[in-house]
């Protein structure tokens, strides 16, 4: 552990990434060691300013182009001012999304040419990669289920069915085959959790393979 | 002219450029022709959103990578929302700095990686050019005095050879360096022009320029 470990959690909405973060935060600080928390877009004060643009998209709609290259330069901020930093310490760093997820929604998702995406990365990024990434994977009308009532409360479970349309089906469908296929690519480096298990039994999936990396 | 023709100005500070712009828009339009002045970083509601992250530095010090992203994403906006667009109606559209500024600002001048520069002006612009640059050249003392003159008016002209220091001349000559360097590499599309020469004669050699390329 004295060069750090850099774990990544990706998936779709509602997949439950931040509770397993948080746990998986809890979990190794309780088991002594030095943990930074942070997430993508933003992590940084500069790298939030642009994920503020990206968000709240209020300037107008971004070209997929000029929309990749402020992901990839919040992104190179946020790993040579905390996450590079924080691994030399020794620190665990656990990020709630990296680069998979710009190549799931805006290349699987939207159609962006995924190799230019992967130039991009290369030329910002160099070979940095995380250590370790969890796709957390859900069928995409659960996940979207999910993430409706947390939205909504319980008022809104009733009709979360009817609104799904609106929430693109077919964009989620390719989001996650984009982020399997992304793990069945890089399979030393991923590890897909079937997150309609409990969640307990996500976390201690999750906390095992942790415990195997280090 | 139903192509549109796509005219860029460049060069060190205190050279002129605005003014030669300005000038270069009326003629054009004296002449009949639909002309649009622009200036980067910026130039749409989208880049010049990204020109206040880049000019204002209140999110901190960005990476120069970082920097040469965002400064890509709005030109890449900035091509394709306003430039592409003009020029494809037969419009002339004259620019305030372009790609050739962030070569030489962030090439020449503070050091990072030409040839990553360029790799991401092609990823993000592919072979879009300009049809005609003009790099207005001035010796650095000249050109950081005219600069100096223009911000403090002319109670400041006498002491402003002190004052050259903190504008770190070495910075300043690399900078002018690097425009003629690429001026010599692009001669079909760079026209070097010696500002040290009455405002009107500069003006002359570049309607002169502009009237031959049509």
């Amino acid at each position: 552990m004295e060069k750090g470990l850099f774990i990544t959690f990706e998936g779709g909405e509602g997949a439950g990434k931040s509770t397993q973060c948080r746990r998986l935060k809890s979990a190794l600080e309780e088991a002594g060691h030095d943990v930074v928390l942070t997430r993508e877009p933003g992590g940084t004060a500069e790298s939030e300013k642009i994920r503020d643009l990206l968000v709240q998209r209020d300037g107008g709609n971004w070209t997929p182009m000029a929309e990749c290259l402020l992901f990839f330069a919040a992104r190179q901020m946020h790993v040579e001012k905390l996450i590079k930093p924080s691994l030399a310490a020794g620190k665990i760093v656990i990020c709630d999304r990296f680069t998979d997820s710009t190549i799931a929604y805006q290349g699987y998702g939207h159609g962006f040419d995924i190799p230019t995406i992967e130039q991009i990365a290369r030329l910002s990024l160099g070979d940095f990669q995380p250590d370790l990434t969890f796709i957390l994977d859900l069928p995409v009308a659960e996940g979207l289920a999910r993430s409706l009532r947390q939205k909504e409360g319980a008022a809104g479970r009733e009709n979360t069915e009817d609104r799904f349309e609106k929430l693109h089906m077919d964009f989620h469908e390719k989001l996650r085959a984009g982020f399997l296929d992304i793990a069945r690519k890089a399979p030393s480096r991923c590890v897909i959790v079937d997150a309609l298990q409990p969640v307990d039994d996500v976390y201690l999936m999750i906390t095992q393979a942790v415990r195997e990396s280090m």
